[in-house]
């Protein structure tokens, strides 16, 4: 199969700093679009990804799954795009397409979906390598239209960071009537913010320090509760139907799940791993209390919330950095010092 | 208000064996209903108040709240029930009837239920007393028809752990295409496997002995797993939409949780505690699946069960006990010695 040489930023070894690399990337078959990158956002599962930390990553690692860019080449069997089309490409570049959640729209939950970065190209029998790079080659039904309204860089989060809360605020009908809560306000957090007020629910941040209230509020939340203040917390006992759990690292869900009414789930997004606080049954049967996890969302989903964007001028608040400012911006970022996602300006990269 | 002296059995303190004494039942108000008990299913919630294992028993508790009676006497506002009615009370008397729960016929989550034993009965401003006693008065609002075609002993235990099945069945909507898996069968777990059946789900019963095999199958069940095999749990992995786990001890959720399909939820029914087995959330993010919480039914859905029931003819499998015996039968239930439930024959009270 042919390819060409793309330039790149990824990383040979766990240890060692991203840095320039040529990838190859495929030239377009049939059903392919080719990809010129605009702009990619930095996510935390690429740092993870990045550093093996975890023990999956295959080197060389190119990052990156918040793209966006225009159109540059089409196969001659493409329906959907045409060159200078303005697309995007997420967390996914294929799956099985034949099972039960492939016939659901459920690719994200698909056991053969492909990741955009770490993945498996059948086509060029290596891993997939994702959006830290000029240009990418995508099977065109995992290609996103974006609307021309939105600004380009902000838009690029939302393929990730936006999809990731927004599966679970419409899998749990939040509407006008939700009283929704978000656990941390980050990359995913301030999207689940403008995500939950834009649909119309009442929001609520959950945080522990006084210092994000004003930000929450002008993102669109209606109260910030502070979760290390016990009469805060005593409060809002029974009170919300979804709340969305943004926080990355291992923390206590007992203190959230009693804030849930009748019937009301919590979703865990941001934190994968064993959770050594005990979960207390009685509340959860009491209530008929739920507690979940979720994970991006679909193709169709990712096209529905990238039109409901484009509609409410919702876009992710970034920071735009040269690809050269990469190692730089992971040091940042695990310190949460970013408002709210990095996004990497792909014409510094040449 | 007047009262009238009646034969019961209960305990005033948790070391004593449960022994005959006397309590006092109010005389009709305008919308009650006075029961001659015929039957009253025994259940592990009533060996744990007597014992005073959940810290808040007060004394002396007269439990039972699985009743099945005929209509002696009724209040002259009562317009759902006749003298010589069959009818039945499950674990519920009165609730504040004003909340979302009580308007959304949630009795059972309203947050001032008052339980048939143990609660607090407003007209004598004393503890309520359960089934363990030759009659109960009740308001019209909590009673339940019986169907005539019914064993009325076997029909006692589904106002308890008939229900604490159905709800979640109902609530997650089990229906032909369903596939239910149900962890350990015993009263609840029993009722779980007719009623899924019944629904016509496919069931598989979780066991961790071979031993309850022929009698899954025999109950309705179209699958058997053992829990301690791992090849036998490798095959089912995401298999089921619904499991409901009945175990009343503290037990590890992850091995059933990985065998939940996309969007599937396990239900803890029989565990009120922390669960020190760290829960992984992983698997829970990889395919949107849910732990739950429930807690027996309303009362509109006692009595959708109870209507069901007698059309599909489904009773709980009984071991007929007379009132005398209730020590030895907490004994032999501690050690899951029966199959599937003691139910009081209340003549044997005089």
């Amino acid at each position: 199969m042919n390819t060409s040489t793309v330039q790149a930023f990824g990383t040979e070894s766990p240890e060692a700093d991203l840095k320039q690399l040529q990838i190859q990337r495929r030239d377009v078959t049939s059903n392919d679009v080719a990809i010129d990158i605009l702009y990619c956002g930095v996510c935390h599962s690429d740092l993870h990804f990045a550093r093996n930390d975890w023990g999956m990553t295959q080197y060389p690692v190119v990052p990156g799954h918040e793209i966006v860019g225009r159109v540059v080449e089409v196969g001659d069997g493409v329906s959907k795009y045409k060159i200078d089309d303005l697309v995007a490409v997420g967390c996914l570049v294929d799956s099985c397409r034949t099972c039960d959640n492939c016939k659901a729209d459920l690719e994200q939950y698909c056991p053969e979906w492909v990741g955009t970065y770490g993945g498996f190209d059948k086509h060029l029998q290596t891993n997939t390598h994702g959006g830290y790079s000029q240009k990418i080659v995508v099977d065109e039904e995992f290609v996103l239209s974006v609307p021309d309204n939105l600004d380009q860089a902000g838009i690029a989060p939302v393929l990730c960071a936006g999809i990731t809360t927004w599966s679970p605020l419409r899998y749990w009908n939040v509407d006008k009537n939700s009283k929704v809560a978000v656990v941390g306000l980050g990359g995913l957090g301030h999207m689940a913010i403008k995500l939950a007020h834009a649909l119309g629910a009442h929001v609520t941040l959950f945080s522990r320090s006084t210092n994000k209230i004003d930000d929450a509020m002008a993102l669109g939340a209606d109260d910030v509760v502070i979760s290390t203040d016990e009469t805060q917390m005593e409060k809002v006992m029974g009170k919300f139907d979804l709340i969305l759990d943004t926080v990355p690292y291992e923390h206590d869900f007992n203190p959230y799940m009693a804030t849930l009414g009748t019937n009301g789930t919590l979703v865990v997004l941001g934190y994968l791993g064993p959770v050594e606080s005990p979960l207390v049954t009685v509340p959860m049967i009491m209530g008929r209390k739920n507690l979940a996890g979720s994970l991006i969302g679909g193709i169709a989903e990712t096209q529905e919330l990238l039109d409901f964007c484009g509609k409410h001028n919702i876009t992710s608040d970034v920071e735009v950095i040269n690809m050269q400012d990469i190692n730089t911006a992971y040091e940042r970022m695990l310190k949460s010092d970013v408002k709210y996602r990095f996004v990497i300006d792909m014409k510094s990269l040449s």
